[in-house]
């Protein structure tokens, strides 16, 4: 089959850490030549990104202090996958508790894995059209702080030269919409 | 300065693992807010990513297994830095390794983070044209097993369609060309 070509099997698998958001393994494989590797390997639950655009055409988005980078980036709202959660339904949590809006009209576009060499992270992605403001909209996790921002496209290319807009799935976002807009 | 907003300052660092590719940590960070929390965090080289279009206007893509995702799946041509390397130098290299081509020009296009949330891995992307194959071309990494094929921008749009392709690079760089075909 197409999608197994190349496979390596596992010998021995190793569990390294289990944390909060992501596990690490190191998989002892056998190679398609016979031969043995190492694979050091990620498990993460999965995610959603919005592509959320307002009825005045601006794009909805976050900024947020991000750990691993040391620095405060520009994105899409998004946000991990719960347990057994659609991640229709994860999308519209993350959308109300991030930026405050629900939207009459939620549609999935793509889904992608963020780092196919070491981690299974995959993220779906919606399009989230006809915003409107709640009042006592949920509220997100204790600890994560953000700021919201609505930015033309034209802004957002500017923002990403400027490197504030600096992720894959916001990128793709602001390609995805040049695109659409043709 | 905007790029610190934010900021979750570092109290401790555990190293979990040292490993081959990445490196991981668990931090305790202070939040704006006084409060701490724990940060679970991937430290990677950084890698590069190639958009190489032949002269017959074929996109070049590897199909590769990938052991974090259990399926072989169709992507464009990318490796990771070795330490110190020039991005530039990496994507010379891992052109011809992966696909026998060296490239007239080779022009850089963006830089993204893959996963910010947990990972620092940054993929710098090349595009890649006036394509010749080269005798005795460099050889990949002797557990890599890839796969070449050169397809339109149509095909690739099914090949998404079809979850072939199915990492963000991959996609971002299709959505890329297709801006660029007007």
């Amino acid at each position: 089959m197409m999608t197994k070509k190349f496979e390596e099997k596992t010998i021995t698998s190793e569990s390294i850490y289990k944390g909060k958001i992501i596990d690490v393994r190191v998989d002892d494989v056998e190679l398609p030549n016979g031969q043995s590797s190492k694979r050091e390997l990620i498990d993460h639950p999965g995610a959603v990104a919005i592509i959320a655009i307002t009825d005045e055409n601006k794009i909805v988005m976050v900024e947020q202090y991000r750990k691993a980078l040391e620095k405060s980036i520009i994105e899409i709202p998004a946000g991990k996958l719960e347990p057994g959660e659609k991640p229709e339904i994860t999308a519209k949590r993350e959308l109300e508790e991030e930026t405050g809006y629900q939207a009459d009209t939620l549609d999935y576009v793509v889904s992608y894995y963020t780092s196919p060499g070491f981690a299974n992270e995959i993220i779906y992605v919606y399009e989230a059209r006809g915003l409107m403001k709640v009042e006592d909209a949920l509220e997100g996790d204790d600890d994560e702080f953000v700021e919201l921002m609505e930015v033309t496209l034209d802004e957002a290319l500017q923002l990403i030269k400027e490197q504030r807009i600096h992720d894959a799935k916001t990128i793709h976002a602001i390609y995805y919409l040049m695109q659409q807009e043709g």
